[in-house]
């Protein structure tokens, strides 16, 4: 008989998303004639960049040819002229040493942070952010890490890390040991940022007890902060405890393209119950080309034209407008007297909800009387309730027409 | 501490193809000049159809414009206009009705036949055949469904069924109790078919026993016989037993493309541990749109044009191509007085190595005296020692060149 993997009946039903897609309906059904615009999906809006549509072009056209056809990408790890392209441009500009062979590239940060956690034993103690991107916390519940859901749905086993305007929705560090601590900076959903002081404290506790970082910063390309670290392994000793997640969804608009990477030192180690430590880098290599076989080449050629100089300048201008947009939205909620935070070095706001309302009941109040979509901060944890995020990737007078609305709540 | 998953450290180093690569690259050392003809990895070579070509390129300036540009995938399964193709095509012309909810686009069938194992309980009693495609025996090493390996490379705790000139190369039914079943036919690395009577025996078998299979149909295009099955849904009863992978690496020339498309009907049960019927299409859904965020768009809409009249006609003569190369090598050995295997069904041909030599001497032989490379057949498994595969991908004028060169062995 077929056993099912009861783990993934502990999952709680209704991912965030689809719960949202569902009032969006209703509300529909109501008022067939609004017109809503959505702030709640963090998925972008802008075309891809020229330099990007380009070398997608030609590449698909050495597709069509016996002579330039690529089958199958060999290494399993992308193709060698993105991985330099990447080291080169998002780390030696910044004084950091990443080599190609700590370079995988894949089809995005979901599939990456998601997946991960296989090659960590299940007795690993896991420590999330709350609020935080629910994928962190599923796929550990997926893989058997945890107990089933309590209170606030958090499940038994996971350590869950408020993050809270005390502490500029940035964590100190646990009062117990952890093992594997899911770090995400620039923060989806709060838009914060970890100064360098902060992630040091945490690169120091991981080299203390021997744990692993998985820092996600999908989002560094929004910092506007010249003293923000984009990549975590801007501090010292980091590159002995961190793997970092990058990805071209934000960055160059990829959402519909798929392109990401991951970087995992050499020297970066876990441990057998023995304490004999294993290198990270060889058992994820063996991972990554056994249940993945590669990026489209076509997906890859775009990806290297984000770091040609007609592409840097296109990308940057395709954030300048995104930011501009949080620009837009942060000041209107604050004029309107709204507390928020985040949108000066990341895509996201996160506002709180007026008088001590629920997330969902404020997500309900906009729908109906501005027929905005936000997300409830709830959906993210939690700490996330009397939080409300919204996004900054809609087109720009779809953003100054919502914060019109909003005005008239 | 964090620790390793310790199943990953039972897997036996050197997976099959570096190790070929590594054999390949000590001959091109000692012999700089030699021209070195692949009939080994499993890889295209013919450039895409014109079809697909066009379709891509449309995608591609569809993401240049604000108007057509397409982010996520929302509904995380595929584009519908894909799903549906699929569904009249593949399946609604053979009788067999699948509907758009239980297909799951993805980036390829070794990252599906790779994860789907995922959603079972770990104590599921595995089967493969022997050979087998590597990915899914190393799948469950990492999951933690078998002990360590043992003699000839084979784990405990799964089961390998050997397929042999006897058996035809299709397994007969286990003596023993087994819940996951993983057929693939045509067969890789074989060449054999199954006939509708055989499949039928394991469709009935896993009805009686609860159990579920895997059944890889990646190769189906390659049928040239109108009696052997496509689908296994071609089965009366299967709909309640088997997922079905599909691939258009091979059918379509993606294997730097990335497309692929995983069956999962909605009636298909496994089972808590008391006993409750669990549907899988749910779990795998809940699984796939947690780890994986969708196929590029581009790829999308190329691998739909696969399915126009255009594209169906261009597919097919690319397909005549490579089964005319399997005609050329099955002809050109058996007049060398080889016995060969598959190669009309299926783009495989399985080669008796002659006078019981081993897979590795073979392979050495063959790359030293006429630098055409194959693959052992003992790499997939120690039923397949003593045999060699040859794959009919390459061009077919290095096909009939590697064909005159074995003369010369």
């Amino acid at each position: 008989m077929a056993a099912i993997n009861e783990n993934f009946l502990k999952l709680q039903a209704g991912y965030l998303f689809p719960e949202i897609e569902r009032r969006i309906a209703a509300f529909k059904t109501e008022n067939p004639k609004a017109k809503i615009i959505s702030l709640g999906v963090g998925d972008v809006t802008q075309p891809l960049a020229s330099a990007v549509i380009e070398a997608m072009k030609n590449a698909v056209d050495q597709m069509a040819r016996k002579e330039t056809f690529r089958g199958y990408d060999h290494s399993g790890m992308g193709y060698e002229f993105l991985r330099q392209a990447i080291s080169q441009n998002d780390f030696r500009t910044r004084g950091v040493q990443i080599d190609i062979d700590e370079i995988f590239v894949s089809d995005g940060a979901k599939s990456d942070t998601a997946n991960f956690q296989e090659i960590f034993g299940l007795d690993c103690r896991v420590a999330v952010t709350d609020p935080v991107y629910p994928v962190y916390v599923d796929t550990n519940v997926m893989a058997g890490r945890t107990g089933p859901a309590a209170e606030q749905g958090r499940y038994h086993g996971i350590l869950y890390m408020p993050c809270t305007e005390e502490n500029n929705f940035v964590p100190g560090l646990p009062d117990e040991k952890v093992d594997l601590i899911y770090l995400c900076f620039p923060n989806n959903p709060t838009g914060a940022v970890a100064p360098k002081e902060q992630l040091r404290t945490w690169v120091n506790y991981a080299r203390e007890n021997k744990a692993v970082i998985f820092f996600d910063a999908a989002y560094e390309a929004f910092i506007a902060d010249p003293d923000i670290p984009h990549s975590i392994y801007e501090i010292e000793g980091a590159k002995d405890v961190a793997v970092e997640f990058r990805s071209f969804s934000k960055t160059a608009g990829f959402t519909g393209v798929r392109c990401a990477f991951t970087v995992v030192p050499k020297q970066l180690k876990a441990y057998t119950k023995t304490g004999d430590p294993v290198p990270i880098n060889q058992v994820w290599s063996r991972r990554h080309c056994t249940k993945f076989n590669g990026v489209s080449y076509i997906t890859q050629a775009g990806a290297a034209a984000v770091y040609t100089e007609q592409g840097k300048k296109q990308i940057k201008a395709t954030i300048d407008i995104y930011m501009a947009n949080a620009k837009v939205i942060r000041q209107s909620l604050t004029k309107l007297g709204y507390q928020v935070y985040g949108g000066v070095n990341a895509p996201y706001i996160w506002l709180k909800t007026p008088k001590g309302s629920g997330s969902w009941d404020f997500f309900d109040l906009v729908l109906q009387k501005a027929h905005v979509v936000g997300t409830p901060g709830v959906g993210f944890g939690p700490a996330g309730e009397g939080y409300f995020r919204l996004t900054a990737f809609a087109q720009p007078e779809s953003v100054k027409e919502a914060m019109q609305r909003f005005a008239t709540i």
